[in-house]
């Protein structure tokens, strides 16, 4: 075993926390209250590479490792846990198209969603599709050389302000086997976006819903074959579950960061809050949880990135606890700054906003619960 | 014991409730969204006798027991809890002034504080004093038959938008024994205010600072007498905690309620949410807690309606817990929900932000626990 | 409503503290050790009328109300929680016999068991037969004017030291429907006893397995009539989760008086441990969830005396979070006293065995959730 | 990073799970019912090398790292928790012996100690010296070429029943500078001892005081220099937290590893337990932990290999962590046997008394969190 860091990740991580310190922290309070979606900063990272972390090279992706990216995503959410998300979400999309999806559609987004140039949207759930995803219900069907869609996507993160939507359509029967993966141009007649959702957090990015009514689109547009979809839809949730828990540990770090420093300054009772037995304790117990999440986090990244027969697990066991800890220690970050955590001038309560709803997507932390247990009743190999 | 509540309270709980039901949860996400401060809607709550409720009926209040006023609160906070939090802390600040004020004080605010006409506000915290309260500098200093105020207040609730500032300032030496309590017309000169506070919730009422620049009063707005405003602000709070902890409560029903019935509604998988045990577990958790918090809070507002000499631990017992378990059902009413427990079109994300400052405020959680462990290492005679 | 004790009921709690004090509290270490059956002290116990509080007074019962047992039982507990366990089911199981049998059973029953001259075992559990009850596979075939019993019944308390075993067995078809309740005197031909179950905690109250062979027993041993059975189980049940929840109470206080003692004495780095905020704040909590827990087994209590429609859910609710809460109590107790909350020279390690079944029997806190949700689902009116 | 083991890791695993299934956990119940100490099953350990892990070879020792250990010490501690416990202590008082020891010392100790034929017990608790270790009042004086020592320890793991104290006397001034440490041959006059505490667990291992009257020692016991006791004894408990963290881990294992078995063969209501939601999402959680707490002992054994600046609080972190979830493990798995758990027929209620003084000693879980404390407060560059 060997829990270092290489210099090459030393150096990304250095990057990706200058990166947020200068183009994310700054912002992200204004981001935050004008629901600003601050595309040019995502160009800026695009231009780092931070926009296709785990893309293959030969496609125009940087080729890191999934860990590679868990460290920079982590930096980077502490800067701006919203913003990161979407850029995470981003990668998993522009993965997906890039790694299973033909040559000719690479020819045509690669280098655009590679560069930021272009976004991503990851399109699965639907209104009526949520923690069951392999009930949906948007049908494509072959016309042709064509495929012509009719339905509905629902809580799409970017939607409206992307380039292309990387979306799961039904062409053959229920269930998981009749689900197909496409990459559809944002602008094709007949699909609409319903309002930018007004969300709890997640304010730098928009979220809409995807209309598709009679839109047609070429058979190449497919990625992978026919029944394939889910398949590859999970797959990109396995890294998309990883970058999530990432943007978790990064808003979990600013907080304790932020709390860590205002508990040396702020002073009651004669005393700095530092001083208090229950203000140590309570950070003790902060910085306990965050470093075991950070180390499920990798340990999840590495199985993956090792083909890992049981990544699955790994990956929805890193989602699960360290979302709920990191939102309990901004939580946390937040009690100990007492009124000045439920004012925006401090950062606080957007970290605990941002960070509430990595507990719902990629996978509700029920969901993975019920991917773990299958994986725990089968034996216990993997202690 | 008698865990029943008798016909007269049933009747005020009714009423509330149609009250929230029409009057305030209908309305209570656009004040939200706009920071609208409902003060039409307090008024029509005043002329329910809501803004006076348990002041003395000699002085124009409603008499009741602090019991009665908690279960008014608990039902009207249900429909919106920020404004029903101001509510009770106008009911806290008016019952302060009318019962340790003057009559000459009374015949200049009962009236329009205790129909609604006019609203109050509770000025205790400032900046560097904030769970050390007992160390507040602002200064009142004695010059004829006047006193010079100078000094600066935070977080007020109300503040800019009421009419009477209920506020504590030194008139003595270092210490509790050295605070004053008096009633400053809000717009006495040398009184300025801070912008409106950005919160994470609570936005249906505006928080400002108070500064005070020589502000020059008659010796007639005193409230008490010199040196015993830490004592009226003490007494204040205890019947504040039991309000704040109602508020908890309110907000707690409705998100245990929304709960309810969306995951009866909802079908994943072919079942409903509810058939799912983790579901019906989580629910059943829920309502234990909620239980078991309106219970604690119920027993402090009747010690303290005995003026039992335990009431404070009591108060603060029932505060600390009560506002702990009921974020914590908000919060999984909104887990619940999945990804609509995180959107506005859904209260259940308001319901976790204005929730949240209870565990802050009238006394953060962990000076709750200052107060009862003070009492529990005396002796475990409450038990 | 009402908080207070009236006067017989704190006559009665001052009677039954001496009783722990004197008869119990001194024993309990002795009795844990050796696995001793205290029945000279039950007996005792019964001269008070501790065996039969409940019990119709026209039966030769107390004829207290469940609250009052509950406050009865409470004090016990502290004294010594195993032995307590031990009487509240025996007076459970004297409560069916005598208040569903008929006069003859009566006769032969009520004036031994009522004294605690005589012991009763309630047999409900089965091997295979635990939370799933109703499906019980004992069976008592009616054989002339005889019934002929076969089966097993696991984890009887008492059994084998016991005089009469009020038993559940299937006279009819499969589900509770089928289920019949009878007395039958321990001794009876067939009836064996498995060994003494070595147990974590509970150790001065036998545990054994109940074997019926050709068990034959005149009709007369019918408690109720045929098919009634399973309800007169449920029954005796509501009000034994209201003991159980009492037992873990005593427990509780008895596990955080202690540790409020011990940490006022025991100084470490300079100070008494009391001094430690971590200390206080640990001491705060387990006082305020004892209370609340407290609070919930008084109202559960009260609610089963009103023969309210919901009182299966308040019993349920009050079991479950007051035998989670003390144990979590005495497991902090233990912790507070460091080394000497693991050895037997101290009683925390006692309290945290004993208290750890209330958890499991009288149904378990997982089937007390069942019971809370099935009747949360259907509407929060009890709020 | 690299979270693989080696092959080497991999055999040593191997080996140490074998140990455990063979000599271990066959008798773990009847050395807990008897309080048996398996002096001739340490020997067997012994012979494997498994008594001087990671003492040096030039010293005779396996000269393996911490990493090696601690996943050899999980292993063990699956087949007798209490017993592996003792063989880590005895591991870590050889270790100080021979690695803080003269040549003469080792010649002396360490072949008979590093086989296991010969044990050793650390010595630093004492009645009033329990989490401030440095207060701690025995003394050494110097008298010619000997030292004279007086005072008491307690809660001596394997006193009376061991060859050597390795232990902590003042030879200085008051604090952790004027400590020295000995090896006194357990034999030598004046030392005396105290009874066999009776105790929740650990009960294969006997506790007892050691009280030491005029104990006349040669000046070449001593280990280290004079004041450097403390600092040997701290070294020690950087790797016992360790291994008792890796204890708590192996208990944690083997109480899931029974609950996954048996909620797949029990049933109720028709069905399997493991087909209840709420016992797979348990299982989930129960399985998470404990990958979490396992993760976090290797990090902190690895920074201990690595000589990491920041070791202390890793190993503060990994055993706060793993002693805390892996009890809470252990209380689960023993809840879902519902009453089977709770009787000694099977191992669960074992590994909840086991675990629970895990929490406890080599430093409370609260001496842990005050020193992560102030490393955190320090700064976050370890995140």
């Amino acid at each position: 075993m060997d829990f270092s860091l290489n210099e090459e990740q030393q150096a990304f991580r250095d990057t990706a926390r200058q990166f947020a310190e200068k183009e994310l922290a700054p912002f992200a309070a204004e981001w935050d209250e004008h629901s600003t979606f601050p595309k040019d900063t995502i160009k800026r990272a695009g231009e780092l590479g931070f926009c296709a972390l785990y893309c293959d090279p030969d496609h125009g992706g940087m080729g890191l490792s999934r860990l590679d990216a868990a460290l920079i995503f982590e930096q980077m959410a502490a800067g701006c846990t919203s913003t990161t998300a979407f850029i995470t979400i981003h990668n998993m999309a522009t993965w997906m198209l890039s790694n299973f999806g033909s040559d000719a559609l690479r020819d045509q987004w690669a280098e655009g969603l590679m560069s930021g140039e272009q976004l991503a949207s990851y399109c699965l759930t639907e209104p009526n599709a949520g923690s069951d995803a392999a009930s949906l219900s948007t049908s494509a069907k072959k016309d042709g050389g064509d495929y012509v869609l009719n339905g509905a996507k629902a809580f799409i993160s970017g939607a409206g302000d992307t380039d292309v939507l990387v979306l799961m359509a039904r062409t053959g029967g229920s269930g998981a086997g009749g689900v197909t993966c496409f990459a559809i141009p944002a602008d094709t007649t007949g699909v609409s976006y319903g309002r930018n959702e007004d969300k709890m957090g997640w304010k730098s990015q928009p979220t809409r819903a995807v209309i598709l009514e009679d839109v047609r689109i070429p058979e190449r547009y497919r990625i992978g074959e026919e029944g394939q979809g889910f398949k590859i839809a999970m797959a990109g949730l396995d890294g998309g579950r990883i970058n999530i828990a990432s943007c978790s540990l990064g808003a979990a770090t600013a907080a304790l960061s932020q709390a860590r420093s205002y508990v040396q300054e702020r002073k009651q009772f004669g005393q700095a809050l530092s001083q208090f037995q229950n203000t140590q304790f309570t950070l003790a117990d902060m910085a306990t949880h965050l470093l075991a999440a950070q180390q499920m986090v990798r340990l999840a990244a590495w199985k993956l990135d090792q083909g890992d027969s049981d990544k699955s697990m790994y990956c929805a066991m890193a989602k699960r606890l360290a979302t709920d800890l990191c939102f309990d220690v901004c939580n946390q970050a937040l009690q100990l700054h007492g009124g000045y955590g439920y004012i925006k001038e401090y950062p606080l309560e957007r970290y605990v906003r941002d960070a509430r709803v990595h507990q719902i997507l990629e996978g509700t932390n029920e969901i993975m619960r019920v991917i773990i247990a299958r994986r725990v009743l089968g034996d216990l190999a993997f202690l």
